[in-house]
């Protein structure tokens, strides 16, 4: 085999089933191999950015690593952008770049140019800062040997996005026809120290009268979940959830009391602040969660946060409200966690987290729509969910058109998920052209706003090409809301390059370009059922007054029970129940 | 003046004019600081890589650097294609990065996360081996210092990109009114230094019967072209050039005799085969120039490269071929470059140079096209040659296109030009928009094929929505042509992702989406001058054979005379007239 064969093979035996690709010069002989492998198959994008979200959507619809081929040069830094949302999201993917054949570098004689060969880029050190690992091979042994450590550094904890720089020479090379698969990584503690972390918790628990879970991403991305859920139902635990974990649960739980953050529900938020002890399971607890007045965030409690990245449990280290934290991966979730016996008081607790619960969950009012007698996103939200089949894949932008979609929308068995971390305009709608890929069969739904659809418009040819099974719902306010909320709140409303010298097409036209269906909403009775359940690709325009805002969204220097619009004192004052009035705001 | 105030009053100041952004959160002061000036003017893109792009075209265009705003994380990553074409081409653009708070790692005591603030992201790192410079400034006082560093080290010789990343709340700090231009970067040689170089050029050129100069880019970018090609005319001296310098000149010239590389002239290359001294002034000989068979390039001829940048001469040192070379700017050619007395012997040089152009200058049959009775794309260039006024700006993509349209046109005034390192697929359409808003009144063309269009079919609305004088010419056979020739010679013509999984959208239909004039060109007769003189945006989808080949062409491991299709032993003979029998390939 050649070391092109090779990876094809590779792939197939790792359980890879499709391959996300644009050809060029440089990965070309890998592109023949993988077209002439029986079984494993390509999809062409119209550009890299779009292949590389479509991949990072893998792990995440079906917990498979997603993998890419491109070219050198342009090609490799093309990816960059949807590299980095699997780093951030530690999300498993391996990108394969084709490079230059090395001899054309060789008669540099180690002189420092720019470039030696054609197109040629520096492409690994420039995606060491948003990778796992990224390795130059140089030749077939190393090939052999680097491919199975890299799909092992992308599974082994903590996950994240893996790059392969391959040399055509290396490509082309002759490599035997042993294909070393490799392991999956094993868990790092010994049974002592999981008996360790279990009495932590314990003691953490001990005396407690106000406790509550905090379930993060890592929880799911472990595989932990639903061992977590068993547990914390079993012990009677009420728990709040960040975004990224949202998707690995059903959100009628009873013991589940919403998403907190700088724009997560009010009542989870309340629960937060007034808990007394919080256990944190795989969140890195970022600044959207804590808000950037960190330090009034669970003012009232002791927390414990359990992650399996030892640099996320660091940062804590001079927080008098943190605990010494525990390394672990939640996959053991069962030897970590222990029976707890509750004190009466805690009757007082669930009664609190039933009252916020009632008042706050799945209640979505817009004032600003109610005002302005406008079309309300989370009314569309709720009604796009009700039309939701059981097997759906939801996937929001960034921006307002995320916040919208994530404050309002409830899961019960479906996908939801965004790129949380890098948050790049575009990201929802090449990660549902790769979720169609990965599920054919399954309802794709992506959420986008008008800015951010047109970052990767081009891909509407690779959803016309195949007929992909995916929904567009473009939440249209005319130009980055997420900006203009921001400009009125600090500018005094001048929108520079978003009301203003910002443009955007006639979606209807451009649709209608790429034989694609199109629908505009104006109004909610615009929404039929019947769109939504039918095969095929769609989209749907959903226009919104260009002002409309997000509801509660946090505003700079608050802390976190003190979202904008402002509560009046009384309701506020219920909802700090727990907190003495000297550490309340109002 | 905040640090946002002061980077507009700043940019202004260096006469900046125009800077090409998209908004988001940790950029937004900025933004609104461009648009609080009062003559400093923004024009948003729909994508960063397509801003960078535009700036990139800015030097090439009129001579200054090109500026791009954008905001952190992905709209920083979106930027590195572009950047990396303003590094590989020597091309002095600034790009300034929003980033997070400061604040919003301060509580993170040093612990190495992957993400500390929300879209955080390592740009300057990651930017490193693409830039000149690359900093994040920590305070107003380092902004005041780095601004002008920055500028120096863009356009320091040899030029290129330099990025600066600010934090939010240095672009919110009181920074003062104080204004801090900087310096222009000097000469760095002696004039004793200057006299040595002449004294070597002089004896470079003693005894030499057979002289050839290659003009490289470096001539145009230094300024130095009039200069050079002054004392080229005078000196009787003959030039062919490299394609990233064929927009500094007329090619008109009598002792212009061709372009040279792999996808060269014919005649040129037998030139640089032929000769037995050549200097190069300011081209770096990329492995397009010399082929990966670099050890036959110009084998009968002393080399002497003078360049800016030492690095591209160490790269010689153990190269029989070049003697020492000289690092200077070319802006003072006219230091360097010495009267020339010349032995009688060549006229017989001369006359052999006015048969090669005879025969091969300007001449671009297409063997495959004649065959196949297709259009010739290189009759199509040529047509739109004639069509363009002295004014014009031409931007060529990648592939074959960049190819069709570099062998066949030929300046006399023109702007010609590609990011001819980095070679992006999507290059020239936002390339040409940004043309268009630097030059409002040039005419600008913008060559691209039918896969490289899909890249940034976004900035469509850039367009339409200035209603900028850009001709979009789309050289279209069907996917990836340059990739197809390749097959067709390793693969045995099997098209994966090129004929097969590849497909386009209707560029007619997508054009009349965005209310853009459109024309599909199927016979040379089609195209009219009026549509090309006419102002205001027009795409024009010029229809070849799927098949239609670059020639002639190189093909791996020949030496530079010997392209595809190849020539009767009759004719390579008559090229190699000075070459020993026994060193010719025939």
């Amino acid at each position: 085999m050649t070391g092109a064969d090779y990876i094809a093979e590779f792939l197939w035996k790792k359980g890879i089933r499709e391959v996300f690709l644009i050809t060029g010069g440089a990965c070309a002989f890998i592109v023949d191999a993988i077209g002439r492998h029986k079984r494993l198959k390509y999809k062409c994008f119209q550009h890299e950015q779009a292949a590389a979200m479509a991949a990072d959507a893998s792990w995440r619809v079906h917990g498979k690593v997603g993998v890419t081929v491109v070219t050198s040069g342009p090609g490799a830094t093309n990816l960059i952008t949807g590299i980095a949302c699997s780093f951030f999201d530690s999300i498993p993917t391996l990108h394969i770049t084709g490079q230059v054949n090395q001899n054309e570098k060789l008669n540099y004689q180690g002189s420092r140019v720019r470039q030696a060969g054609f197109q040629e880029t520096k492409i690994v050190e420039m995606v060491k800062p948003i990778t796992k690992y990224a390795v130059q091979v140089t030749s077939g042994k190393q090939l052999i040997k680097e491919l199975p450590k890299a799909f092992e550094r992308a599974l082994g904890p903590r996950m994240g996005p893996v790059l392969i720089d391959i040399p055509m020479d290396v490509q082309k090379e002759n490599v035997g026809r042993r294909i070393i698969l490799g392991s999956h990584p094993q868990e790092f503690k010994s049974a002592s120290e999981f008996k360790k972390a279990k009495k932590q918790i314990s003691r953490f628990f001990a005396k407690t009268e106000r406790p509550l879970v905090l379930l993060g991403a890592g929880s799911g991305l472990s595989g932990g979940t639903k061992k977590i859920l068993t547990w914390a139902k079993t012990n009677r635990l009420p728990f709040v959830a960040s975004w990224n974990a949202l998707t690995y649960f059903d959100h009628r739980m009873k013991n589940y009391f919403g998403h907190i953050g700088v724009y997560g529900n009010r009542g989870s938020n309340f629960l937060i602040q007034n808990c007394d002890r919080l256990l944190v399971l795989g969140s890195r607890l970022d600044n959207r969660q804590r808000s950037g007045n960190s330090s009034n965030f669970a003012r009232n409690a002791k927390i414990l946060a359990v992650d399996v990245d030892g640099e996320e449990l660091k940062k804590y280290k001079n927080n008098s409200h943190f605990v010494k934290g525990i390394r672990a991966d939640l996959k053991s979730a069962n030897q970590l966690l222990p029976k707890i016996k509750w004190n009466d008081k805690k009757q007082i607790w669930e009664h609190f987290c039933l009252l916020m619960k009632k008042k706050y969950f799945g209640k979505n009012p817009s004032i600003f729509c109610a005002k302005n007698k406008s079309l309300s996103p989370y009314d569309v939200v709720k009604k796009i969910n009700s039309f939701c089949k059981q097997n759906a894949v939801v996937i929001a932008d960034d921006g307002a058109n995320l916040c919208w979609v994530f404050q309002a929308f409830l899961c019960s068995s479906q996908k939801l998920f965004t790129a949380g971390g890098n948050s790049p305009m575009g990201y929802s709608f090449p990660a549902a052209i790769g979720a169609a890929f990965y599920l054919p069969k399954a309802q794709i739904l992506a959420f986008t706003g008008d800015g951010s659809m047109q970052m990767n418009i081009q891909e509407l040819q690779t959803l016309r090409h195949h007929r992909l099974n995916v929904k567009v719902i473009i939440l249209n306010n005319f130009g980055y809301g997420i900006i203009k909320q921001f400009q009125d709140l600090y500018f005094g409303g001048r929108y520079h390059a978003t009301g203003h010298g910002y443009s955007q097409p006639d979606f209807g036209k451009v649709a209608s370009a790429y034989n694609i269906k199109y629908k505009r909403i104006s109004t909610l009775s615009d929404l039929k059922k019947a769109d939504f359940v039918k095969r095929g690709p769609m989209i749907f325009d959903i226009t919104l007054d260009p002002n409309t805002q997000i509801e509660p969204k946090l505003e700079l220097g608050r802390s976190l029970e003190d979202q904008y619009p402002y509560l009046s004192q009384q309701e506020y004052k219920q909802g700090m129940s727990f907190v003495p009035s000297n550490r309340r705001n109002l």
